[in-house]
């Protein structure tokens, strides 16, 4: 049997759609985009849909849409709020449309839109994602977010432990070494996840905003089994 | 005290110019051509002149230049030779001045040129290249050569390696997640430096090649104590 390709992006620098077209791409950036749009589907948000520009966010608010929208991790002042996943409960966005645009990851997610598939994986959907992932029989793309098109620690770690759940198949192969490298740092960061992430840049950034409550619930596995999926560039649940 | 800056960058792709105007960028591309750079200078190369496109090689070569000149390993059929460190020995390149021209090395010589200084780092010279990086009291950043602007394990790891030696001085800090995973890739690979490279997938492209003979060549360290470094857009030796 010949086994799937499993590949890793560690920036959105480094992201080639031509090579992906085929591709199942799962987009992770776990501080905090990623995790909050999980949290927004596992609270029942009808969909999202990512606009990468302030202006065109703000036009949105303009007619009537709920709007998520930060830079550098504040709240934008006519958003409705910003990008903490406890922002996303089910009194604010249960059968609700949200618009979001985030300093890093909506550009993304219309970077990776011309891919077989795109779809939103974070620690909080990390089951029912590997296990849909491996139904696919596709190659994967797992592209991590970085932050200002760099490498990233904690997208890096979760992608290894993708990449790992999916190794453990046998369905894949890899001689992609940003794979290797993101497999060999979560087998390090898995013995103590918490204490890892605590040294990556963006947990810095994040506790200097005062914005880092969060973060020991965006390393949670099993929150929900909402696979986020881009249908005609909009984030829709995927089992829909 | 205030600690000089540790950065690395995993790609070209990656690497912003304007960021390190007054940095010391160390070039690191060990298989193959920051090790034959340094090979060269050890055995009495007077200059290499670093030139990106084969045309341009070509044009030397009809000037009497000795040129070294390889696209995805193979010897281009005019130069004399190719990019294995085992071309450039002492009989061929002392008291010479050599054109050189790779896949991927020359291109990022070329782009790394404003920062304050620019040298061509390795194992063969790791132990002179750190004592002169630290006499320098400058921000430092890494600069891993990759793979057609992907992220490679090769350098990454020599990367951590000269980070763990400067990071040992209490001399520097760094908030670049980049080193972080450098530090820790380095951590594991040099517990067994020979076995990690083997999961490289620059170590499988020159296996099946048949390229491979130099790279236990190109992990060990001690070889020399030169330092190229550019000037005027020409790698000359540091010490002159």
């Amino acid at each position: 049997m010949v086994k799937r390709k499993l590949e890793t992006c560690f920036s959105p620098a480094l992201f080639v759609p031509a090579d992906n077209i085929d591709s199942v791409v799962v987009i992770i950036d776990i501080l905090r985009a990623s995790s909050a749009i999980c949290t927004a589907f596992a609270n029942g948000v009808t969909s999202i849909i990512p606009v990468a520009g302030v202006a065109e966010a703000k036009e949105y608010k303009t007619r009537g849409y709920l709007v998520a929208a930060e830079r550098d991790g504040y709240v934008l002042d006519f958003a409705d709020f910003g990008n903490s996943p406890f922002n996303f409960t089910r009194e604010k966005v249960e059968g609700k449309t949200i618009v979001y645009s985030t300093t890093n990851g909506t550009g993304i997610i219309n970077l990776a839109s011309s891919a077989y598939m795109t779809v939103i994986g974070s620690f909080l959907n990390f089951g029912a994602l590997t296990a849909w992932i491996i139904k696919q029989e596709r190659d994967v793309l797992l592209f991590c977010a970085g932050w200002k098109n760099r490498f990233n620690l904690e997208d890096t770690v979760c992608a290894g432990a993708v990449a790992q759940k999916l190794m453990e198949t046998n369905l894949y192969s890899t001689i992609c070494d940003s794979t290797i490298a993101a497999l060999d740092l979560w087998t390090l960061a898995s013995k103590d996840i918490h204490g890892y992430i605590n040294k990556a840049a963006q947990r810095t950034r994040l506790r200097d905003k005062n914005l880092d409550d969060c973060i020991d619930f965006c390393l949670t596995t099993g929150y929900t089994d909402k696979i986020p999926v881009i249908r005609n560039g909009i984030l829709v649940d995927n089992i829909l």
